[in-house]
């Protein structure tokens, strides 16, 4: 059996189960020392380094051809997007500061020692931009492609850590910012469009340099009135899929409340695409999903003006969709490694 | 100008030269949470979380067909030394204790299910033996070859913390354990043997599961004698010029001191080989080279029976090898990506 046989989803799900017994959460050795209050299978880990106080940790790989492509990007954001997919990990932890970045980087012996330059040059800046402090890495060479390998830490005092399991039936389900654009601006690339419309620039944009929500995370952790959060890195559906998995629940999605771009209206009506498609299963909009208690919604949006509610748990495990009040029949579960996607 | 023309020391130079000012320790955002008290260029970063208390952290990349190779290796082999190299790191630092592993795995879709289980099976058990506790990853799909990406972190008392730059001339040189054994035992595999002899089984053993030594680091930190600590990933060459380096001094080593185990002793006889080249530039022996203050080796060998001395910190900045008191001519730097080893 192949991992493209069960997709990435499931061999995640293999790996949660095969390590937690052994070494997960709660292990014995490191209890003592610093206690894991939030394991493998959430955006990011939380140790309770001192009373209240945590560190968080999170760690991305990305694949050059798979991630990123060196004739769609240049170094400069290729770096900052490798810096801001892992930060956006960190802000889905809720108030969490960032501390410091590891980077390993694996590269072909004929890579251009500019092209290295470069790519540093986009990670300081998004380093800067959020706050991040360039600690240590690690640099070998690869046969076939650059792989980018980037680690973020960051402290958050424990009250205020959200993880994806804490929804309940009732809560409204809440985003931060347009979902699809990300997807958009990808199918773009893919079609040889550099971006020849202000739309598509802007779509192209998104995905080149995706912004994580710190600002908008803590004023949810900080509220108490957000009972779960994640990241949208695999689009909106698997993020909403995630949720409900974790807590146990289900959820239902009002299509036409998802938030999308002008610029992706204008673009999806002029290709005859349904724009809700992209919203869901593109993926890399690396917005917030979040569960609000209900009630409370309404007090949340004067703090943070980007959230809309979308949806709202349901007690039933099941995700459903509505388009204007009518039940749409839809399968996707977000993007997934391994072709399953 | 490619990175193969310049070699990876000099490039790991150059990107540390261009991360310092912008994000580097000490960096603005960050002092104020958690002090950056080591930084790039070091085995591991250590962050001052709490008066007195550092978090340290270190990341590998290991890359298929460069770092292992599965037909020399079991999966639960490559598991098991992907975790210890990287703790290795982290001993390195001085007295550090074990925390948390992160793991970022890139998997071409064709992988096999069981392989990935086997995989972390071996991580498993590394990290049980040491202490850590696997605390989260990613997992993403490869065009070619696996690519392990691990980071660790730890948890030091800042006054254990030893780094690579407090060498003084007239410290003693000294390391841990044997040399060589390593680069022996792959190029034995790279030969196409298989250890048909009880030797060469326990070099090839020596290569794929090696040990990272947190007592001995521990001990060397608790004394108050060592001055800078670093493990020998790269061989000793690399090792001592790296701690000379650091320290704006120089070394003189003598050959003949250097222990090797007499499985290697007898397979070079064999092979009519010069054992000290391996010793200096095979590599990966993980083992730990230090510098002890004058008069103060004795009492430390009580404590670390593995520990040997071999040579000693100079003044001048330059490293030179003496066999049996005459001065060899030796340029190696150690082991280098990118095809300048």
């Amino acid at each position: 059996m192949e991992v493209r046989d069960i997709g990435e989803f499931n061999l995640v799900e293999r790996i949660l189960k095969a390590i937690t017994p052994a070494a997960g959460v709660g292990g014995r050795c490191v209890e003592r020392r610093a206690r894991l209050v939030v394991g493998p299978g959430d955006d990011a880990f939380a140790a309770e380094v001192s009373p209240g106080f945590a560190i968080v940790g999170t760690k991305d790989l990305l694949v050059e051809d798979i991630h990123f492509r060196r004739d769609w990007a240049s170094p400069e954001e290729i770096g900052y997007k490798s810096m801001a997919v892992n930060a956006s990990d960190l802000a889905a932890m809720g108030g969490c500061a960032p501390l410091y970045a590891l980077v390993g980087l694996a590269l072909p012996a004929g890579t251009d020692v500019d092209f290295v330059k470069r790519l540093y040059r986009g990670m300081n800046r998004c380093c800067k931009r959020y706050c991040f402090s360039l600690a240590g890495g690690d640099t070998v060479s690869s046969l076939r492609g650059i792989i980018i390998s980037v680690t973020m830490l960051g402290a958050a005092k424990k009250k205020y850590i959200l993880t994806r399991s804490g929804a309940r039936p009732g809560d409204l389900v809440a985003v931060t910012g347009t979902f699809g654009d990300s997807g958009a601006g990808l199918h773009l690339l893919q079609k040889g469009g550099k971006g020849d419309s202000p739309d598509g620039r802007y779509l192209i944009r998104k995905h080149l340099l995706p912004e994580p929500r710190f600002a908008e995370a803590a004023a949810l952790a900080r509220s108490g009135a957000a009972t779960a959060l994640i990241d949208s890195s695999d689009g909106l559906a698997a993020s909403v899929g995630f949720i409900a998995q974790a807590s146990g629940a289900g959820a239902r999605i009002d299509l036409d409340k998802i938030p999308l771009s002008r610029a992706w209206r204008r673009v999806a009506a002029d290709g005859k695409i349904a724009p809700y498609r992209m919203a869901l299963a593109g993926g890399e909009d690396y917005e917030l999903v979040c569960t609000v208690r209900p009630g409370r919604f309404e007090l949340l949006k004067k703090q943070i003006p980007s959230l809309t509610a979308v949806g709202v748990i349901a007690g039933e495990k099941k995700i459903e969709y509505f388009l204007n009040g009518k039940k749409q029949n839809i399968a996707t579960k977000g993007f997934e490694h391994f072709g399953r996607g």
